[in-house]
């Protein structure tokens, strides 16, 4: 598929321009989504304070703003982070983790959906399904709903807010509002390992830096971490576990290859 | 021993329910305390501000409150979830790290113990010395005593207080208030980790989630730890030094089963 | 070179004593921070919030000042932290993360020179530049200048604040105002993982925890990275990549001996 082709691409173009992806993120998963940044080529710049973010986000080639633990600090920064980048034309990049979940959550997404145009929304099925206005069961921040109207929901929310949705899970649904491709790479030991959610969502933001196609950058940040799961898994002397697996994934997205991408790619277009 | 099984027991059961797992913690270890979260079987939800932590210690099947990296915010935020969890019969955790050290953690101690109803505390000699009102001599937060009154001060500690006290360092102790259980697992490698003791806070946690035993439950999460951390030690081309030992520990606690428990555990009831 | 048999005498020194290493620092690597301390025989102890820094810097045998996610409140207890260490003799490392690249971090740095007296400064060409007033390109947190002035800038700063001045990247400059000291040490594949400059910084800190000749624990701090890097890098097994390399550089840390500094050190004196 062509979308396919121009998401492999972007790989070396990542790695000869090394561009910055300003996060406002987490404190659980921050150091793995800097490591993961500068596996794929990318450099990292994790800033928080709103007396630095809209300086930082100005100069930034991407925005990820992510909600893993939200504070009325931090929301404050990511309002004023992405009304810079969408002034300064940088991609922003949203992960609503636990959205839905508590008070202060949907206060942080519904803000953000009203203030900031994005680029790429990523979250699992609990997460989109609760932007969707989905009656969700939500149950913490790695539930998984495996309804057969996910594919729906990412297309038809895709189309209100005018950028890409990402549904990660056992299979995963990125749409720009109309098709919706599904890929199928992987590992059901990645489910132990905290943070391979934000970590997808650090890898889009790394491709987003460097096109204007974010339905390639959404696919290529999803493939990326799915392939460099599977081999990971599967090489020599490989994981017994979650810790090894971890580990292992940094060096895999660090050799990571147009050609990998292409010929491991399990992509459908159903 | 009966606890023993009843602690070996729990295991499937936090992989069949998944409990959510609510962290107050520091900002430390706060990645590696989801992912032994994760490899044990449970739900971790790290969740910090005010505007969410109620919330979220009220649908939590257990609260782990961990005085890391104090800060007014986090105590308030304690505070706050601690008695919420007690109204709704969540089960909270208490690890005092560097408790007596500072001004600011003499504080934090003080009004958790007298706001919140806690199920189990762990600490090292020198935390619990000082929660027991021992003359204790700390140095930091890794400090040791080897006094050989400590399994006094945890009888005595948890009978006053009415829960289960944990000490941990070379040797364990555990106590509901009248017998002392003293555990010998583990290998002293572990204490050139960051995060051995709070990882077990964690563990702890999880097993209290799923039962009303916090005993047996305190039993688990320590034996957990030691078990994984000594056969992660000893495996196949096993550690060269703490780098390797701390990812491998993940991988030894996502295997754990109730006769790996039972058969290693070094357990005597003296 | 009698600066490199002084540094090497210096690490069964921390391991002997076990200094404790205060720490306020960022977010993304305060975990690594901490086990590298671990890992060379020192005591971390990470703490932020300004109604304990003061104690605590107060009794810690070195503190490192780390801007990498600045915040109003943590450049406040830094100040505080840095005027009390300074009253009690406790030696100061700066590492100015992202000096000069926001407004924020132009405010950290020119505040901490002003009211604190530091020991030794780490940073990369650019952050070090800046400090000394040159003309530098910034940008981002990883940036790399390769100016031919290098050692000219180090050797001034150093002259002109009384302390000893470090540049690390692909070489690493080191001065205390007079000689300039050049390493040769490390593997390109370390800045591919986020923390090695921090981690270089708290292996300094801990170094002149245990001496006062800041040049040799600078020394000393700068070659413990760099040998270890490069060991991990070629050991039997070795790393695939940056996420197998950078959890055994905490295995090879925790086994430095004065004669693998002294036979494996690159050190000129230019």
């Amino acid at each position: 598929m062509e979308v396919l082709e121009t998401a492999a691409a972007l790989v070396p173009l990542i790695r000869e321009k090394k561009p910055l992806i300003h996060h406002i993120t987490n404190y659980v998963t921050i150091n793995d989504c800097a490591n993961i940044t500068l596996a794929i080529g990318a450099s990292p710049i994790m800033a928080i304070d709103k007396a630095e973010v809209e300086e930082i986000a100005a100069k930034a080639a991407a925005l990820l703003l992510n909600i893993g633990t939200p504070t009325l600090a931090s929301i404050e920064s990511m309002l004023l982070a992405g009304k810079k980048a969408n002034e300064f034309g940088v991609p922003v990049i949203l992960d609503p983790v636990g959205a839905g979940f508590t008070q202060l959550r949907r206060m942080a997404v519904s803000n953000i959906l009203k203030t900031v145009k994005l680029a790429v929304i990523r979250g699992n099925a609990a997460e989109i399904g609760f932007l969707a206005g989905a009656n969700t069961n939500i149950k913490g921040v790695d539930s998984t709903i495996t309804g057969e109207n996910n594919d729906k929901i990412a297309r038809e929310l895709a189309a209100q807010l005018g950028c890409v949705v990402v549904i990660t899970g056992e299979k995963d649904l990125i749409s720009a509002g109309n098709k919706v491709y599904c890929t199928a790479n992987g590992h059901k030991m990645l489910t132990q390992i905290t943070g391979t959610g934000c970590m997808i969502s650090s890898l889009i933001a790394a491709f987003a830096a460097v096109t204007d196609n974010y339905l390639a950058a959404a696919l290529g940040g999803v493939l990326a971490m799915g392939i460099a799961g599977e081999t990971a898994y599967h090489s020599p002397g490989g994981p017994k576990g979650p810790g090894t697996l971890k580990v292992k994934i940094f060096d895999h997205i660090s050799t990571l290859t147009p050609d990998t991408i292409k010929g491991l790619a399990k992509l459908t277009n159903p």
